[in-house]
């Protein structure tokens, strides 16, 4: 039997992509595709299983909140969850403890493994960096998700009792040693027809090991939303980040 | 109180690398550093925690015969041993309970970590390729690391039921798409100037992860011996591989 | 005053990308956009200065010995342009001194110039090794620039009188050593997601130079074929190749 | 008939390494080997065709100079070649037609083809941006060859009359950007493990071109060595940089 499937913001960039994505993938069925004009009451009658909620900030919450009174588990790719409405949120599935929403800031299942092996490597070896690349219309550097990586390696880091890294840069007139986000050092490249790449740089005496991860399109983030939707009927409650729902 | 370690075969490459290593590493004591005309005896009345023994196939099984039988904790980097030598090991360390023995075929961390971390991700991509280099004095075409890479890829992409990865090539008249092992193809560089290293290539749609590791001396392999020379007192019993020692 | 130009085979693929390409190329004027059913006779009233020729191997002789015959000079990225055509195309512009025709089996500035970097470089490395990773449609391995490439670095290692690459495997039972052009090791990878890589790799004590290009899209050829419209008027006869339009 | 060198600073990292190159290569013949208490004096009666010059900033002047005024022509891998040292080494040489002196920054082969397949490339991409890697124990950032790239890179974007590279980073509190060197964006990692490496990155809409180089060890810089001493007798006078010795 098919999971039942609707996409809400069905028209823009990611959901007419999500729109592809679950009509192609085996066992998912997609039901509804609404554009932001069409009524979420439309839904009830249609047995849905999961919503795929891709529209912009200022919508997601209505959105969610009424689906999630409606026992519709969700799937939320739209930016703007600031922890006011995460609290907002937990309080209305606390009423409906069968219903399961999956908040995720990056959906590449690419970018959500890279920084959890990053994590893992951390506590192995003496130095850590991160560099990403973005395309030239980026209005903000570094990235959010190579922050955020930085952030885990120096946590993991810490954890395990390791010092700082080691540097013994004295002079660096231009700051060409870039950002340090919790004593990690963190690069942005700048680079015209690249899309979202990030590479994490280990290295210790005579060794090194290097993860990288390319989002080309936006067609990278399809397989982690089709995993999400494939899996979340196994989940309840509240869960933030899509690497909870890998089996890692 | 520090670990009392002594190194059997001190005088070879790695041996030599491991003596330094020992003395520079925090918490640990050199006690012995044998050479191949050194009497194990010696070290009965030196109250030694753990050997590292790294010297040739026809030696090491002797060699930790006799440190399980005295009851000292053993970490082993020579290779050559068979299934015949592992049972007997087994075997001798039933009558030594207490006493752990770690066989490791790699003790380079980056190596390990890329090797589990190639494990994990391969449930998540349609496509997996693994390319070695290597200095151009190897014998062997693939490196046991890259073939071991492979099967590990296989066997989790199978145990997830994931098809065979796409490809449509048609004509390869010289084999340019390199071995095939358990599905997966491997290609191999040799290059004068490198030493070890491998690159595991993961994609899907609009998106690639890929994880290298290189090994540019033999003091690559002294973090790995370290950390399991630190660890072995928490184990008993055969240990096979550096990756049971890691917190993965 | 802009360059007048004309494209054959406009609703292709590569032919719509061209056709946006122009339109955004200043001193450029895209005049006549020709699909498959429309007759060259409509450019001869039209004023072009040149036509870019991006049709089918069926059509792309014909289409180009027309605007030779018409003093158009034509740049032409359809493939299928063997011996016997390029030998009649030489004749009938013999006959037409002032017109130049570009025929270019890839259009993609960083492959060409990767391609004549390698051939730079062949002569001051041991070893040299070619990788090149393509999308899982691919139907031949290896590709032909990887081929190409190839070829070339053999032919420069030639010239500067250098010896085989060093290599020492004596034992590869299931080819991981790739395809061997002249003499060249070179392998190629087929991964979901992907477009058209190629990675060369010079190796020499101590020492590594890399060389790596990527297409992740048609629009890849766009700036080479905007190049040759804008330095075509600058030659006459045949020149095969975008790599003699550049400045190297 | 052999080339007959002389290694002065012989005793040194580099001069070490120089001895054993020029004694495996071929056609050329190790007559004198000088270590810091060795006197110039005696290589005067030995027939020395090229001097190889390896000490330190303060000596190389005065050895330079006496080797110039006995006709020796000399291969400089010392630092400390300050604008007025370099005049007063012409006049010297204007004394001396016959005789030749090459001074170089970096005497890696891979780092000086890649500086300058960096500079015949940047016409042709809209982006450019420079990383280095080096080991822990460099005190300065950039590295001179990074910040001397990004030089060259910049001014043959202006030669060709491209705009600054496109960038729309509005907000960079942490300086993750990098230095910029000439409107060219550098930036510096610092690895434990690693010795001197560099990568140029290029990018066009839909294409990239990359160039790396490493320099694993000091033996880097010999392949550079011999090739200056088998070339120096066809040059005159005073020639800075290795480049001017390669055939690109």
């Amino acid at each position: 039997m098919s999971i039942r499937v609707a996409v809400i913001g069905a028209k823009g960039r990611m959901g007419s992509h999500a729109v592809d994505a679950i009509n192609n993938a085996e066992g998912l069925e997609l039901v509804a595709a609404l554009g932001s004009s069409d009524s979420l009451e439309t839904l009830l009658d249609q047995n849905i299983d999961v919503a795929v909620e891709l529209t912009v900030p200022k919508s997601t919450e209505d959105n969610v909140t009424f689906l999630v009174e409606n026992g519709i588990d969700t799937v939320v790719g739209t930016t703007g969850w600031d922890n006011d409405r995460l609290a907002r949120l937990e309080s209305t599935l606390k009423d409906h403890p069968k219903t399961a929403v999956l908040i995720a800031p990056n959906f590449s299942i690419g970018a959500v493994l890279a920084m959890r092996f990053a994590e893992l490597a951390a506590p192995y070896f003496d130095s850590a960096e991160v560099v990403e690349i973005h395309h030239t219309r980026k209005l903000d550097a570094p990235s959010g998700t190579a922050n955020h990586t930085a952030q885990r390696i120096a946590a993991a880091r810490n954890a395990a009792g390791l010092p700082a890294v080691p540097d013994s840069t004295e002079s660096d007139p231009q700051g060409a040693r870039g950002a340090v986000i919790d004593g990690i050092h963190v690069h942005a490249i700048r680079q015209q027809g690249m899309n979202a790449h990030e590479e994490i740089l280990f290295g210790s005496d005579g060794e090194a090991l290097t993860i990288r991860t390319d989002s080309h399109s936006t067609s990278a983030f399809m397989p982690g939303i089709v995993t999400a939707v494939r899996s979340i009927a196994d989940y309840t409650g509240l869960i933030h980040g899509l690497e909870n729902m890998l089996d890692l």
